[in-house]
């Protein structure tokens, strides 16, 4: 499927919970130059609004696990399902093999606010700092602070991937609203 | 919508990843007898297979922190889209004031392993204990580890609730397999 680099809008990063609370699959990219490297990553949560931090698993058998820590910052990338087989292919292969930007074919554009690059044909890009790496050693658990956010400005839900393992994935399907049943501060 | 309690078969607990992964709201039921109560919680992620480990964030702000936190315990139960407006009653209300199990019409269902109740008309239910508190004080952030997992044996596929902030849920959707692209070890 063709897929091409999306022109992005800033977004307060106080609001990433939107994108990244439902819980899809998202493209981390790290390193800078030619140390870049992609991993695909299933394990995070939103951890506060503000500052804006999300927690990541990031095991020690990727090769960004290196870059990460050494590097204190990243990408977190969010792919639509059109990108599924890459989504795929980056999960499969490692960075010390490969670019894995050239080999799929995604365009590294230069981030704001860290030396890691976005990636230009995901629906989102967070760059992060590492806000705290007391769990990495216990748990490869990083808690990183989004510092700066971009997304396409449509469609307004996009087809995200959410993965259950065994090589199956579901895709975000219809939305619904239940607003007017919230009390005002749970919004 | 009529719901009903659901009967339920064992799950290893290695495997609860492929309910959770992808990003659902859950409800989780805490305390015991008179003490009980759920709340309703988005803000979670998987951290290992073996010990089944998940990270949940709550907010001291939630009557059920101080029961976690007390009982070292709670049961993670999994509503589907049938029971939305019971999960957004829920996250509206407070055990202080009322008990949900009652309020809501949900089947408190003695479990196997912990004192926290299930909740019958969920399509599972994880038994957890309290793993680590290390992150509590600073980031509200509690790991548990799930000892005992239960699931309805249909459909495959439930329709999950998945929140985006600001009132509005994404429903799962439609499942795809990529499977044949996966290196085996990556399964």
């Amino acid at each position: 499927m063709v897929t091409k680099p999306l022109p992005k809008i800033d977004l307060p990063v106080s609001q990433v919970r939107r994108y990244l609370e439902p819980g899809p699959i998202v493209l981390v990219s790290s390193g800078a130059g030619p140390t870049r490297n992609i991993m695909t990553l299933g394990w995070h949560t939103v951890m506060e609004f503000t500052p804006s931090l999300i927690g990541c698993v990031i095991s020690g058998a990727n090769h960004s696990f290196g870059l990460i820590r050494q590097n204190r910052e990243c990408v977190i990338n969010l792919p639509t399902a059109a990108l599924v087989d890459r989504v795929v292919g980056i999960g499969n292969t490692t960075g010390a093999e490969i670019d894995k930007f050239d080999h799929f074919g995604l365009t590294a554009q230069t981030a704001r606010r860290v030396k890691a690059p976005l990636i230009a044909e995901c629906h989102a890009n967070f760059e992060c700092r590492l806000a705290d790496d007391i769990l990495v050693d216990k748990y490869n658990f990083f808690i990183f602070e989004v510092v700066k956010a971009h997304v396409a400005r449509s469609p307004r839900h996009p087809e995200t991937l959410h993965y259950t393992g065994d090589g199956v994935f579901m895709v975000s399907g219809r939305i619904i609203s239940r607003r007017s049943k919230f009390r005002p501060e749970m919004l």
